[in-house]
């Protein structure tokens, strides 16, 4: 099939962080409405609209049942077709991916992504953990949670390539550099690699610092065609690859890269024509800090045992050869399940547009996104990749 | 864009009703694999799914997170585009949408839809009652429930046009009648219009046969492009329409018709180039009584206010214009909400088969499935109907 060229033209987000006394279709809306004027569309243009929602973290307050359309009703957006999606940690890549599709493959000129969650309002540790039926974390004895399961990622890396507690904390140094110039970041105190190190130990070698937060927050983008979108804009960003995969019940996985990780990077550059050698920047999805350095080579970013290296000899930082995360990251902004994928767009687009402000890369032209669900094991596993340019 | 011709070849369905010693994980790969093998293909060639699952029914242990890639990794379903979708009681017509638009675009030559949902074990009224912030139902006083709407659609129905109890209780009766011949339905005991008048009272004029119960269980489809279809099987069902839409904010709504449902039908007869007249048999979503009625004439199968009519003098019966709800409907069955608008889809591809049974309608070539979520009021509202033909 004959696929259009698609441009994201409008962006919008909220703060990362505590939205306790606001309703979740209102900080949703906050999201879509800076999208919408963004792009400079008249709200009633849009075609279709896709909401990104991962879990009810508030208890039966929040067993929210199409929040889309209620969400989406209060900003007048209606009479088109609406829906959720879920995918776990890529529940945001997901509504972007569900978008894209509408508008490349000619169905439609005009939609809406958007991702929101409100997950400060309860022990969402505890829900994350109910990721399956027959998820280690449902046997909490275990200790197979999310940071448990990264410790023993960080652990292999230790072992087999001999990476280094500072250089997982440098990680976070960077990030938290970044994070420090992106208004929409939680945590925007930058860190020394002392302060990760001496910072209260969640799961051995993890600290507190090398895992993410969570969040309260929405993020949106509104998509076009490309003829489309040159009448609404001079500055479109264009999408040239967009891959959803997910992980191999029968794969081996050897807690040092993700299966599905490297299929869709491999599928994205072959979409886009494009090799890493040919990216700026990059948000990879680090929801804990060894995460990134394993992605930098599941993304061919660097060879496989090389991420350490990657980030210590500056390849991934200012003036290097992917600069990655430059929002802050997941480390900066807190991990909003729903909402993550779509910031990562937003920040891909504002350095593409040069809008990027204290945190500009300079001539910044092509960029990746990765967004990631599930488990290293064989649980499950969902990985998105976009590739962006302008 | 030039759309591919898009064929149903596998259906599957476990039995709606009570499933409480099982997982949802295993009710829901029943289904799949049903429709799996109906389909005779292997399982490893499915190139993309897409799970139905609306909300979290059974408290914390139900808060599942990418509950179709831990559900299609039981069935060695892995490696593909995965994901979870939602969009209130039309759940189930959603997921058949995203797979019928991945193929009928040409990005996938197979796929499968599935949809499960495990409420038996929770007070799911409660949780319907949060579909939103501003619902009525939050406020109990208020009586807004499912069925307090439709009760008030009932008498403005007796008002307006005329429509008596006895009129409302046939729609009962022909559907328990249907669904007395449906193995997979939940309620099969044959009823009598005294004996809906005489149940229990739930919100006068209804009574407790008037609404649909709920019910654990699943069902699935295997979807193809036409050259892939007539590989697998001789008797492909096509999908002639398939439109997806929601509601309006600002429309006045009178009660006796849906907005959505209106513009949804006129959409999937002008996609198909078909309308009413063609149709022999058509699923439609009854969740109580008296929508039965109006979906008649929202649907075009006849004038405003013709409802009741239609029904009485046969039209919607064995050997009547457009036999509904051969199933049993939601009635019968239960609305199994992420099941149900794929249970419609199964339905009328047994009829298209000619594999219905003793419920089979002779010469049945042309079907309609309607799926609708949400309220009657201005809340929110989706309406998704498709056309298939054999």
């Amino acid at each position: 099939m004959t696929m259009r060229r698609v441009a994201v033209v409008g962006i919008g987000e909220t703060t990362f962080g505590k939205h306790a006394d606001r309703s979740i279709t209102d900080i949703g809306a906050e999201a879509c409405i800076n999208a919408i004027r963004d792009a400079g569309v008249e709200h009633k243009r849009i075609e279709v609209a896709t909401g990104a929602f991962a879990a009810q973290w508030n208890g039966p307050r929040g067993q929210y049942f199409a929040l889309p359309h209620i969400l989406l009703r209060e900003i007048g957006v209606t009479k088109i077709p609406i829906h959720r999606v879920e995918c776990g940690c890529a529940t945001g890549a997901t509504a972007f991916r569900d978008i894209w599709y509408r508008i490349a493959s000619g169905e439609y000129n005009i939609g809406l992504a958007f991702g929101v969650e409100q997950m400060n309002v309860a022990d969402s540790s505890s829900i994350l953990g109910l990721i399956s039926d027959h998820n280690p974390e449902r046997e909490p004895d275990l200790g197979l949670t999310g940071p448990g399961i990264y410790a023993m990622m960080a652990r292999r890396l230790m072992a087999q390539y001999g990476v280094t507690r500072e250089q997982i904390a440098k990680v976070v140094v960077k990030n938290r550099r970044f994070g420090s110039k992106n208004p929409v970041a939680q945590f925007r105190e930058p860190v020394s690699v002392e302060e990760v190190l001496s910072a209260r130990m969640v799961s051995d070698p993890l600290t507190l610092f090398m895992c993410c937060g969570r969040g309260d927050g929405s993020a949106a983008v509104v998509l076009m065609d490309e003829d489309t979108a040159r009448r609404f804009t001079s500055r479109p960003v264009f999408v040239a690859a967009n891959v959803l995969t997910s992980g191999a019940y029968d794969d081996a996985i050897d807690f040092v890269s993700f299966d599905a990780d490297i299929r869709a990077g491999q599928q994205a550059y072959a979409m886009a024509g494009l090799g890493p050698e040919d990216l700026d920047i990059a948000e990879v999805h680090d929801s804990f800090a060894p995460g990134e350095l394993v992605h930098y080579e599941d993304l061919g970013f660097c060879d496989r045992g090389e991420g350490a290296r990657f980030l210590e000899d500056g390849s991934s930082d200012v003036g290097g050869k992917i600069v990655v995360n430059t929002s802050g990251g997941l480390l900066s902004k807190g991990h909003v399940i729903g909402a993550t994928g779509l910031s990562q767009i937003n920040e891909i687009v504002k350095q593409l547009r040069g809008s990027a402000g204290e945190r500009q890369i300079e001539g910044a032209r092509v960029g990746l996104t990765h967004n990631s669900g599930g488990y290293i094991h064989n649980e499950f596993c969902a990985a998105a990749v976009n590739i962006l340019h302008n």
